[in-house]
């Protein structure tokens, strides 16, 4: 398996512990010069003014061997260009805007768990969401994990409480693949009370952090994170998100980056739905109903095509309307001669009788002493008006003359 | 008030009653050549043979004068094209795709209320949907339709049950116009249980049909009553559609007429707002999650301009990105120095004073002896996290250092 020269490896540990994630100072500067040039500038104290105060204090004192060393004794390990398993997704980040001063491509990503990040994302999903989560949400983020997963297709999410959670735990549930993009370091647990959930997800999937071992959540990482769950995965579904959740900075990311933003809704009474109304009506996301949707969403042209849910077929679906207009004028009860038929129709005899044949073909109508009526239970049929197939409104059965 | 000419209205009242509504071989021969002429051609046997056919055994025995006089006494008056209350939406129906073999300008409307008819829809929402409503569609509907009214807007829908119910007791509760058009003649009620609402929309509004006084409804009725729904309305909202709703033929109407069309989301997992969710997906429909949207999408261009709803307006908000770095870098019980919470911020000392004075000026830390805290109550803030500012998730105070 092919991997970064072991300089440039260490120059990126270096600055990924003195630099903040995603700042984009750092991160563009990297991804032109090289770390090797970036981290010498530095330490000459050559680089930029202004960076290089900031990160003077953070210099002293960083030991990329040692780091790496510790890191494996947590099971992370430093992921970075060159490696045979960093994912040429982050590397669009280099070419997508920047937003709340974050952005470029990392200088490496901490990973810890079984599975090859290149391989774990080449066919993924970003399943983020609102923290304060309904019973809905949740449950249709499940869902949605749960089907991805079973289709073959990695979840990616952040690991926190509401939708975040119920994605990953979908895509386990289908025995899929997970992703869990963190904010501190990817050995430490936030939120705390997800510590299991993060450590089964590093047993059998992978917890990636731009932040290297022992790194606290802070706000501003927060912001750094989504714009890798966005770029970590081929498109970004949104369940449930307030107007200001943090899901929508991660729907912008995909955004700026060119992926497909999805977007689940829900009751227009539910506040946690508002901001993926919001995104729809803006036709920043897509509407998506179901895993089956977003997959047709994401996967290569053609290979998930949709049949669009239709109601059940009825026996009147298939009578041209003539047909449909004959059979409205035919009584329940008491049978109807053909004259009579053909008045409430308002068609020729002709025709009528014509239309008559082909409901009787149909198995709609019945005749008998040159009479017609309804066979049983044709009656029973709901009207197509607004509600059409979809109540239960009594049928109006041969009724239909327009003369009084 | 002008008025359409006496033997006008008179051949069409015999059209109106010896036609199918909405069979476009008459509507269109009427709408090209006038009432006269093809009545004339009617009764001469010398219009086109199959639609001759089709009304021969209508075209005896209908006495126009009669019928106007009949239907006055039910307190129903017959609207035609050239009558100062005719609207002008109805002719551009003239223009529009047939749809299930019905389309075109009606011979005429018979109306049953106290308003005018092209006052009432000048200004006119059609607010439609599933017969089997859930009680959140109904209560939807509701609000809907009341925010049209409040707004001097009519509602116009099918007062069938479910959606249609909800919508003009929406607009009635809003002291607002609502006019119901019915498949079966305007003295009729469809369906029967809904007799106390027709008779009181025709009491304050108006009760609406294609269909002369006695008429019954049939299936093929309802699809030509849809299309007269749509034409009498500046949009269609559809609250609520299972996959073959019958609220779907109206918004294809209002499509087929170039109205907005409009859809209220629910939850994916509800069947009856599946045909709506289809609808959005396939851009046929935009989504609406409010009267006060409904509003901006069908009133003339500036008139209704929505602010997009906010969350509240927080301290940090008006932070810049350096000074959030601070903030979370200063700890919350014990306080640090400058230096300290320089090199957690991973800025300059410079820029880390700076900011700290800043932070300072909005009330977000404090400082004594040299050391630097946050403020109470500043570590409730939530994360800008997925989940953003809408959940509870603990804050994390300063402790942002990365490293170890």
């Amino acid at each position: 398996m092919s991997a970064a020269p072991q300089d440039e490896r260490l120059a990126r540990v270096v600055l990924s512990r003195i630099g903040e994630p995603g700042d984009p100072r750092l991160t563009d500067l990297v991804h032109e010069l090289g770390p090797l040039t970036v981290l010498g500038s530095l330490q000459e104290q050559a680089a930029s003014r202004e960076l290089g105060e900031d990160l003077a204090d953070r210099l002293v004192a960083v030991d990329p061997a040692l780091e790496l060393e510790r890191a494996a004794r947590l099971g992370v390990r430093f992921v970075v260009p060159g490696d045979a398993e960093w994912p040429p997704g982050l590397d669009e980040l280099g070419r997508a805007p920047h937003l709340h001063e974050r952005g470029g491509v990392p200088v490496g990503v901490w990973c810890r768990g079984p599975l090859r990040l290149d391989e774990a994302v080449g066919r993924a999903v970003a399943v983020v969401g609102s923290r304060s989560a309904t019973t809905y949400g949740a449950a249709v983020a499940t869902d949605v994990g749960s089907v991805l997963a079973r289709h073959g297709w990695t979840v990616v999410s952040g690991a926190a409480f509401g939708i975040d959670q119920a994605a990953h735990r979908g895509a386990l549930a289908g025995r899929g693949a997970t992703v869990a993009v963190l904010a501190c370091g990817p050995d430490r647990a936030y939120p705390t009370a997800h510590r299991a959930l993060i450590d089964h997800v590093a047993d059998v999937g992978l917890v990636v952090s731009e932040a290297p071992p022992g790194c606290a959540p802070t706000r501003i990482r927060f912001l750094a994170r989504n714009r890798l769950i966005a770029a970590l995965s081929q498109g970004t579904v949104v369940v449930e998100a307030a107007v200001r959740s943090g899901a929508l900075n991660t729907a912008s990311w995909a955004a700026g980056l060119g992926r497909p933003v999805m977007g689940v809704p829900g009751p227009v009474t539910s506040a946690p739905s508002a901001g993926v109304h919001q995104l729809v009506r803006a036709r920043d996301a897509l509407l998506v109903t179901s895993g089956e949707e977003v997959l047709e969403a994401v996967a290569p042209a053609g290979t998930h095509l949709l049949v669009e849910p239709r109601g059940p077929e009825q026996p009147r679906d298939r009578l041209s309307p003539r047909e449909r207009q004959v059979l409205d004028a035919v009584p329940l009860v008491r049978g109807a001669d053909l004259v009579a038929v053909a008045r409430t129709a308002g068609l020729s005899r002709a025709r009528t009788q014509e239309a008559l044949v082909a409901l009787h073909r149909a198995g709609l109508v019945e005749t008998a002493l040159g009479r017609w009526r309804l066979r049983d239970g044709e009656d029973q049929l709901p009207l197509a008006g607004p509600g059409g197939a979809d109540g239960g409104a009594p049928a109006v059965g041969g009724a239909g003359g327009c003369l009084p």
